[in-house]
């Protein structure tokens, strides 16, 4: 049987991101079904009743949810080409620590950029460059986290990129001055089709962030 | 070469617990070095310098950090004895889900229930019994969430209940009432000793948490 891949997506989401970047590098046909985050779909409430979020995998009718457990899954399924965590079980533990510190860092404090002002943005703003340059330290001299090649980590924290225009625009921010190692590294990345095709353009997330500011009478 | 393991660990921590219980279930042999949370160790300080949190997993010198990592590093390890994850890829994805759905619901709301009052103590308490009913749901008539044996999310579930004595004494619940059968579950996975002798008993962690209330003025 031909496997039957449908991933239930909304294109600005990181998340949904990374599991487009991990079938893209594994080179997996899939269907795409866009979600509209106001309105979810029935389909969407059905396969993940509990926390009714994209992104979902659903292979062969069964769904898959949470992005990091969806980038595993298609590892361990699609194995062959492109592996995305080392054999090593230290080194499988690291890429873990680290894409994990993405969404516990990144993610989190991004978002207070451009959802707080005064102390605590200027906090978050600090925090940020912090984070940043302490992953430009695991870059190292790499090409990629993962090495030689696109691992978990690049998967997990190459999405963010295409938030940096809302990160700076609204924490009055240049992330390139700050960390030019990691606007460095985002670039190498968005050089494979996988990432690039996979990424939405940042004005488009920004446009996006400006009508959500609106909508909810954030200033 | 013998494995060296050493474990940083906090005996009341949940998230050591679940360590200790992976490691007694492969039945390997560690060091446990206790740390005092209020004044942390050089050594876990030098082992897990980003999060500076226990539990640390030190084996042969290097150090794994995070619960679910440690775990998974385990059972990757020592994976002939007691596997802990199922084979099965979308079984694995399922036991990986749930297990994080335990850190995102039963850790943060049981937080609530001994540090808020009010609307927000009774919020919690409604979310907290629909999760613990949603895990009973999962668990139907299996004997532990990884059927006949224990497994990952037994493991990452079980140490809330060293909890329950914390969360109903604050909370104003009766756990048992509202979830026999989630009850049932945790007293079948005690009869464990690899789970009775990870769990600190409920009265430890209740009088560890007055302490702390009357220390940092908690009402």
């Amino acid at each position: 049987m031909a496997d039957e891949v449908v991933l239930l997506d909304f294109l600005l989401s990181t998340f949904g991101m990374r599991v487009r970047i991990a079938l893209a590098e594994k080179g997996i046909k899939y269907e795409l079904k866009e979600e509209d985050l106001m309105s979810k779909s029935p389909l969407l409430l059905q396969m993940n009743p509990v926390h009714k979020k994209i992104p979902v995998l659903i292979h062969n009718g069964k769904p898959i949810c949470e992005s990091p457990i969806i980038v595993e899954y298609i590892e361990e399924v699609w194995k062959d080409k492109n592996p995305l965590l080392p054999c090593d079980h230290y080194q499988r533990a690291q890429a873990r620590f680290w894409a994990d510190y993405g969404d516990k860092k990144i993610y989190i404090i991004g978002k207070m950029l451009w959802t707080t002002k005064g102390e605590k943005q200027e906090a978050a703003k600090k925090e940020f460059i912090e984070a940043l340059k302490l992953l430009e330290e695991q870059l190292g001299e790499k090409t990629y986290f993962g090495g030689d090649n696109l691992g978990f980590v690049d998967i997990a924290l190459v999405p963010y990129y295409s938030w940096f225009k809302v990160y700076e625009i609204f924490g009055t921010l240049n992330i390139e001055n700050e960390c030019p190692k990691f606007i460095a590294w985002a670039k190498r990345c968005l050089l494979k089709e996988s990432v690039s095709k996979s990424l939405p353009d940042q004005h488009k997330v920004y446009e996006f962030i400006v009508e959500i500011k609106k909508k909810f009478g954030m200033e």
